[in-house]
């Protein structure tokens, strides 16, 4: 993995009740934004590298573009996230996103969707739980994976008290399963700040995004977090857990929320 | 699992030679267009089952509605796939995508998106590969994924001769990692008549969608499909491979371009 894709971020680990706080190496998350002919067309979060191949297999996937042929200049700009693209001829096309930056509890923070502006919050709930709570919720989530899913196919996520799941739901779309758990959340005008949300796949930005929405305090997922997320996450005030496995879990942001009975705690850096 | 989530699929399995032939349970797919006060506003695939949760927490996430309270109805035609929505206010908004039904190669095929129409396309290739060397590409792919990714949180997407892995992409998103494949095809002209993709995971209708845009006539993944994907994979004329794992694989569609040397055929019905 080139140097673009990754970065290091200071992560609280716990084996059992063992805590180390350690320099974990994650997944980059950029946002880039394609301007065609002088107009911006869509902004996209992607791995920062071979962002050639990917404007150009990008444009093609969305019929703008059907060979190399028709496009005259393509120059990208991988500081500020955006690729400037020269097309043979003049195409119709609607804006699909707006890039924006947005001021906002007295930060100015970059969103990639003017959405996501009005929408994601700073989470104030005061919940903690322990890492023997949150392994034991990760333990309920994947007894109820089992029993829901025989596909192998789809992606869940769940609310939870600090004892138990409340509701769970899956789909083959990841924002979709937490989407629906969001519904849920305003059907019943539940309450999150004494909830946690359990969430079967990777801690994207957009993930964390629709956790803020959401109003939870914290995320416990069974996998990778990227560094956009985290930053995000971090911002938002949320507290990001991945791999949250077995005996196992890395608690990434806001690590208070979360407690073990530590019988040590040693840092390395690498 | 509801019985909305899953359905049967006539799979060919192969464990190391022997072959079965079974019906296997997989994820459904389906698309759906939320309708706002008379105007489409989107079309998403989903699982469809707790639709209603679906288009309220869609719509929360998108910052249309923050309480159920701005909603005055909802209707769900699940069979058209259809969502519905009064609210209470009028809103402005861009319509973003426009559901489409297509007639191409004299059929009839819904895509749930217009440009889908333009760039899928059958595939006629008629390249064939063993399950021998399936199983080997899958292991030169997952030794690649090795090396490039330490942090466990990206998507892989790789082309492939019938002998080896040419060039492989990766991204946190699974849709990324194959626009950049998709973008290295077309930058480098080659042809994919002698090619197969591979890819880390799911295969969805928009996985499927995109190996036909590239020219692909076999996508060999790690994971499960939806029946979405075969339809589409079956329509297009695709061999869709999934679970590709030590030294079994399942052949969902066209068949005919994997061989093993076959012990026995047997069938199961369930």
């Amino acid at each position: 993995m080139d140097k673009n894709s990754t970065t290091l971020w200071k992560t609280t680990k716990y084996h059992h009740h063992l805590q180390t706080i350690e320099e974990d190496e994650i997944a980059r998350e950029s946002a880039m934004t394609i301007v065609i002919n002088g107009t911006q067309y869509a902004t996209i979060v992607c791995t920062p590298n071979h962002l050639e191949e990917l404007v150009i297999g990008f444009l093609a996937s969305e019929g703008i573009i059907r060979s190399i042929g028709q496009m005259r200049a393509l120059t990208i700009d991988d500081v500020a996230g955006f690729a400037y693209v020269e097309l043979v001829n003049t195409i119709e096309f609607t804006e699909r996103t707006e890039r924006w930056i947005g001021s906002c509890c007295g930060k100015s923070r970059e969103f990639y969707l003017k959405q996501d502006v009005k929408t994601a919050k700073t989470i104030t709930t005061r919940i903690t739980i322990s890492t023997d709570q949150a392994l034991d919720l990760m333990k309920q989530f994947d007894y109820i994976a089992e029993a829901f899913d025989r596909t192998g196919g789809v992606h869940q996520a769940a609310l939870a008290a600090g004892n138990g799941i409340i509701s769970s739901f899956i789909d083959i779309g990841r924002h979709n399963a937490l989407d629906k758990l969001y519904g849920f959340i305003l059907q019943n005008k539940l309450s999150m700040k004494d909830k946690c949300i359990l969430f079967s796949g990777r801690i994207s930005s957009e993930v964390v995004l629709k956790v803020s929405k959401m109003g939870g305090g914290i995320l416990l997922a069974k996998s990778a977090p990227t560094d956009l997320a985290l930053k995000l996450a971090d911002d938002l005030h949320i507290t990001a857990v991945g791999f949250v496995r077995k005996n196992k879990l890395n608690v990434y942001t806001h690590d208070s929320r979360i407690y073990g009975d530590v019988q040590r705690n040693l840092y390395f850096s690498k």
